[in-house]
């Protein structure tokens, strides 16, 4: 069984709107064995919807069209479905009084233009939306199974997993089984030149390797049409395979962010953090933050973006800055030395570096980051040039960061 | 003239890829008057993309496809446009020689796959790639003009800006005229309710409202068939009445970010900023850190994320944190003095609050968050209640301090 999904919206057709109920619908699918085929954006143009229901009713088993469900003259996913499908639009009674109750609750009598949401396509389902007024709709169209989901994303969730668990996935004809790792240090191209030899030889498994600043995730899904362990066990196969071979770059199994990991090793460990951060500005602690429960093991820190701060907070000798630079090992060093003593945590990181355009110096280009951690086994201090714009290097050194301390604390 | 974006790639119907590429070129497109109809992610399947070719050039004027043009197996943009079009494809020595020559200046011999870069389909005109091996294709098929790139961004854009200005935008039959605005302290819906009925009447703008947290841009874009001033004339009418509707919440007319904004006031103004983070974690110093030059402005601050730190280094009393607590007014008022003191800037900003999803209170819900200026024209504080997720309560709280500091700064 294949899926194409059709997201309905001018709105999605702007730059920075993204659709990413597709993205969730799509990894839904992948775990009961369904792949997606295309995806589709389009405006709310009749002529256009219609076009593309009919035609792709044609070429996938099931499609999934999300927005275009409420109440305005914009809203047309159901009149260009009817066309595209040449059904008739018929008005459901039950549907215009639960609307008009919902209304009645909140105090407000229904606007005359939410009946509009009680028409649906001729012998479709009505799918119940307990989050808002646009009800879902399926519909059993000979070969093609068709899935029409209001577009807020909690809406489309909440009948989504139902109609999944109950009337599509027993519809999809394999088992699948997934795998995924975690990698730093490492460059996209690198791991797959590791790597393409060896997954391109399991015809039954999907490999795909994603990549972000400073951090690779490579997934592996397998299915198999006749158990669930035959797909396991290619997939095993594969990534202990894989895991032998990139061994230095593991940083994870798990579908945890890297300060989840480390805010997490620190907690079962008991030791608590403080961060000084030069280049990045805060954005080390802004990471950490993200996690609930971090205010366990993180006690805060100091933003040093200025010498003067690095000085007079941290107890960076000014000696050190005139021979040095602050863009130094010896100025890394004691900047965790000085936010370790400033706090009282067992860890002190700190990181200064040059986050450019601006900044770069002889011997010192744009993208050379120090970065030192100060704790009571000892010190430990590295140094990366981590390329890209201004944003990248900031990114690419908080995740090396996070990624580096968490290893130390496991040695 | 409107446009039908298709990109190729397996990869992109991932979670988490996005294909930015049609986000550049339909920004570019709608400059010259040209509008998006329809976007398009395919799979590097020969049979879907031919027919998604053959289909829709008899919709659109102008099909964009990218990616899908390297040398492997899996690049099957050619073939399947080939295909779509009933064209052959054509071997040119030109470009096989070009590759080759590429691969000679590196010191590599060149692999005989890349000689697949070399067909062309049938009566496209190839357009160099001053960055990679694969060529861009131009073809001029009756109705419709289609535009093969490659898929890494900076080879796209290269090849696109080039064949925009001397192919495309000649044939754009509209003029076209741009404003925006950037309000803050108001939601979508609401903006969307004081405005629509204005913008509704202008049948030749579109209205675009994007949200993102704490923040709404509202975009207009006038077209005219006939004069560039036609379009300007209404979108410059109806600008003026939502500047007037909604002046209480305007933060910009400029296509800045935020902290953009805020540095280029300090600087203006010869002032420094600190900042005292509680809740945010280093986010703010993150963001406006973030702007090229702000260490210009910007000397730093502390995460004062334990009470520990808030007493130790920014002077917080004891007796505060205990009779109003770590989020309060008092707290934000005696942070704010703190970091001002402690680091000689002219304003100190501070945020304590309740990122969530624990730590609610009696009377203190999640969402709560006090922020407090202090300079030497005297201090203001204010407090708001954040709805949302707790990244969605950081980055709301950020961008109100943000905009609420640069407001303080004007008057």
């Amino acid at each position: 069984m294949r899926a194409i999904f059709i997201a309905v919206g001018s709105e999605l057709l702007e730059k920075d709107k993204i659709d990413t109920n597709s993205i969730y619908m799509a990894q839904k699918l992948q775990e009961t064995g369904i792949l997606t085929d295309m995806k589709v954006v389009v405006g709310d143009d009749i002529t256009n919807l219609s076009w593309i229901v009919k035609n792709a009713c044609k070429r996938a088993q099931l499609l999934i069209i999300t927005g275009g469900l409420g109440p305005t003259e914009d809203d047309i996913t159901r009149e260009a479905v009817a066309e595209g499908l040449k059904r008739d639009l018929e008005f459901k009674e039950e549907i215009a009084a639960d609307i008009a109750e919902r209304f009645k609750k909140r105090g407000i009598p229904m606007p005359e233009i939410n009946t509009r949401q009680a028409f649906i396509v001729q012998g479709a389902e009505v799918l119940p939306n307990p989050m808002g007024t646009a009800p879902g709709q399926y519909i059993d169209d000979e070969n093609c199974k068709i899935l029409l989901l209001p577009g807020p994303p909690h809406e489309m969730r909440a009948l989504f997993d139902k109609v999944l668990e109950e009337k599509i996935a027993p519809l999809s004809n394999y088992y699948i089984y997934k795998r995924m790792f975690k990698f730093g240090a490492i460059t996209e191209s690198e791991t797959d030149s590791m790597l393409a030899e060896l997954y391109t030889r399991y015809k039954n498994i999907r490999t795909t390797i994603l990549a972000s600043p400073g951090l690779i995730e490579v997934h592996l899904l397998g299915r198999s049409r006749k158990t669930v362990e035959e797909a396991q066990t290619a997939v095993d196969e594969l990534a202990e395979k894989i895991k032998e071979r990139m061994k230095d770059f593991l940083v994870t199994e798990r579908d945890s962010s890297l300060e989840q990991l480390l805010v997490e090793e620190l907690k079962t460990r008991k030791l608590t953090l403080s961060v000084a951060e030069s280049c990045t500005g805060g954005g080390l602690g802004n990471r950490i933050t993200n996690v609930p429960g971090s205010s366990e093991v993180f006690l805060g820190g100091v933003i040093a973006y200025s010498n003067e701060l690095k000085m007079k907070l941290l107890g960076v000798k000014e000696n050190t800055l005139k021979r040095h630079g602050a863009v130094s090992k010896d100025t890394a060093r004691e900047m965790a030395q000085g936010i370790r003593a400033l706090t009282g945590s067992d860890i002190g990181l700190s990181i200064t570096g040059i986050a450019g355009p601006g900044g770069a110096a002889v011997g010192k280009p744009v993208g050379l980051v120090f970065i030192h951690f100060a704790s009571e086994k000892g010190d430990t201090g590295v140094y990366q040039i981590f390329p890209g714009e201004r944003d990248v290097v900031k990114t690419r050194t908080i995740n090396y960061s996070l990624s580096l301390l968490r290893k130390q604390l496991e040695t």
